[in-house]
């Protein structure tokens, strides 16, 4: 499968670390590209221009492809469908995607499933909404589609607010499903890699950080009970075979006591997963091209005592971190910097920063003093 | 300086890597290329078609490019020298480039210093090899240009072998350096990035093992005595600071008893250090091209206690490893395979294998048993 052609649908700082894994093992692959400015074709992937959501681009950029994979998830489901009847072979399917993409559908095939979310509802007018509120006086809206990165998520304290937020986008045709906000413990994440033939590894659970919503900082391995890393780990795998996933599935989680609960999947390379670049054996991008050409999983184990990532995010100063690199560089010999050349804007993920250390504390510490200097200049002196 | 258009001369696996270490830095670089066939084109580096040894071709190159680096030696040196002197900015320069391409000037440049090297003649005709013989009745025919990977290099053990070889030669243009056969108890190599104003990291010498004298494998860290570790580091700085040399220098040394000898030189990321990649914070790829950019330099330490890299070489069956890569894959999830996408010819490298192991010995068991299945297809069952 290896001389296979692989098209990768979106071109983001996902496809282009997953073009850093596949240089490795000379797998050739390109992009559906919306632009030629996008992080992958400006690290070499041919890019072939068209939206995801455009039915001809898709129809077009398969037909030239024996495999077809992801970097996001906002795709024309009902083309992808209709694709694989035709024989195209899609991995992850259109019907992972399917569920991954509507968050009213990924909640109701967990539950169907008996897998353990919190408690919800679907909420398509405003006497649901009331109603939810009625239910649980604090609660978190969220966009069935195209939400990321906190956006599309709004955690609401009161009726009113609620109707504040769902008014317009019931006007626009939007819908929600809405959740109880949960006393969180903790939030982790779990990244699997599978075959078609359902051979799967499992990364180690890691703990994450939220800022706005936005994963800010993730810590692996992730600090909780050996328990509870067992018990993320078990439903991880179960999840993956629930939804015959094939290539990656990414699953945010919340601990609330000893209850573990779903939050969010996601079917493609995940931001909880760039430490594996520095500090696995096998990256997730390297398992994602491996388990979408059906190749030999690697070793997902970590090489180093505790890793951390902390995203570089776009802040106030707009400055550009490929300005800061060598500044940000200076700071630490042992930071692993990964840069994805696109124009900062506030909230912007630009790029990410990985820190392996015997101690937790100091590589905390250690990522957070090089992302910030990627962020903000040194003052003049 | 990170925004500087950076160009890479020679367009083959060293290049493809070095490309892969820009992209985590969002390092834009291309290649002075022979054709797109070549390793770094196939990975996405985009092509600049010509030959190192062309003048204008050199010349049209460098003319679009801030900082100018390379992946081979064979350049025409009389332009480079030229576009030195018109301000263009060559890593490493063109007389650390006219030291390495030609053996005769290395072993000039390196004795008038005061570094260790072998005894030495310079043969420009047969009496010279005629001398040479007579006084090392066992010696080493060294072409003065133009030699890698073992060719180009002779081991003579009589007069009448050393005519034979040199006669051709002679015909031709060519010279000889010829040096005494010596009895070596271990070959060991060390490289070392270097910044423009001199601040350098080393990497650990590693152990290096020759077939027919191609390197065949690498043993990270080398297998020698903490003295024979700490001089081979002291030595090889010392290189480095008396060529000036910007960039990577790596240096193939003798171990003859207690003594440390200079074997060969080269100004660019070289074989020896593959294992960086998996095996260290920071490849060599990577602080070559910090070096080459004046970016500060970053860690060169090992992450494992044992790293073993074998290279993979076209041989008697001419298989493409990447038919191959589903068996070889699926025999060690810890492996880390690289393919150059090169066809495989016999004696040409066209890929590596690196293992992390706690155990030396189980590390060499495993790279090998990755490297003969990406070599030798599996029996039939």
């Amino acid at each position: 499968m290896s001389h296979s052609k692989l098209g990768v649908v979106g071109a983001g700082q996902l496809a282009r670390m997953m073009h850093q894994a596949a240089i490795a093992l000379a797998i050739e692959l390109d992009v559906l590209a919306v632009s030629a400015d996008e992080p992958a074709p400006l690290a070499g992937v041919p890019p072939r221009f068209g939206e995801a959501t455009d039915p001809e681009a898709l129809r077009r950029f398969s037909a030239s492809h024996d495999v077809v994979t992801f970097d996001h998830e906002v795709v024309d489901l009902e083309t992808a469908l209709a694709l694989e009847a035709e024989g195209r072979v899609l991995r992850p399917s259109a019907a992972a995607l399917g569920v991954v993409a509507d968050k009213s559908v990924m909640r109701r095939t967990l539950h169907d499933a008996g897998l353990p979310g919190p408690d919800f509802v679907i909420a398509n007018d405003e006497g649901e909404v009331t109603a939810a509120l009625g239910r649980w006086p604090q609660a978190v809206l969220k966009l069935t589609r195209g939400g990321y990165d906190g956006r599309g998520v709004f955690v609401v304290r009161s009726s009113d607010e609620a109707m504040a937020i769902a008014g317009p986008v019931f006007a626009g045709g939007g819908r929600f499903v809405i959740e109880p906000l949960l006393p969180l413990d903790a939030e982790m994440a779990v990244i699997v890699a599978r075959r078609p033939g359902g051979e799967s590894v499992v990364y180690d659970p890691v703990t994450t950080i939220q800022v706005d919503g936005m994963c800010s900082e993730v810590i692996a391995p992730a600090q909780v009970s050996a328990q509870h890393h067992a018990a993320a780990t078990d439903l991880v795998a179960r999840i993956a075979d629930e939804l015959d996933v094939v290539g990656l599935l990414a699953v945010e989680l919340f601990l609330v006591g000893d209850e573990i609960t779903i939050n969010e999947l996601a079917v493609r390379p995940h931001n909880t997963g760039h430490h594996t670049i520095d500090a696995c054996v096998t990256s997730q991008f390297e398992n994602h091209l491996r388990a979408v050409l059906d190749l030999p999983l690697g070793d997902p184990s970590l090489t180093t005592a505790h890793a951390v990532m902390v995203n570089v995010v776009g802040g106030e100063a707009l400055r550009d971190p490929r300005d800061l690199l060598a500044d940000a560089l200076a700071l630490d010999p042992g930071a692993r910097v990964h840069l994805y050349a696109k124009e900062p804007r506030p909230g912007r993920k630009v790029g990410h920063v990985t820190i392996c250390d015997d101690d937790l504390e100091r590589a905390r510490r250690r990522a957070w003093a090089v992302t910030t200097a990627l962020d903000t200049p040194k003052e003049p002196s």
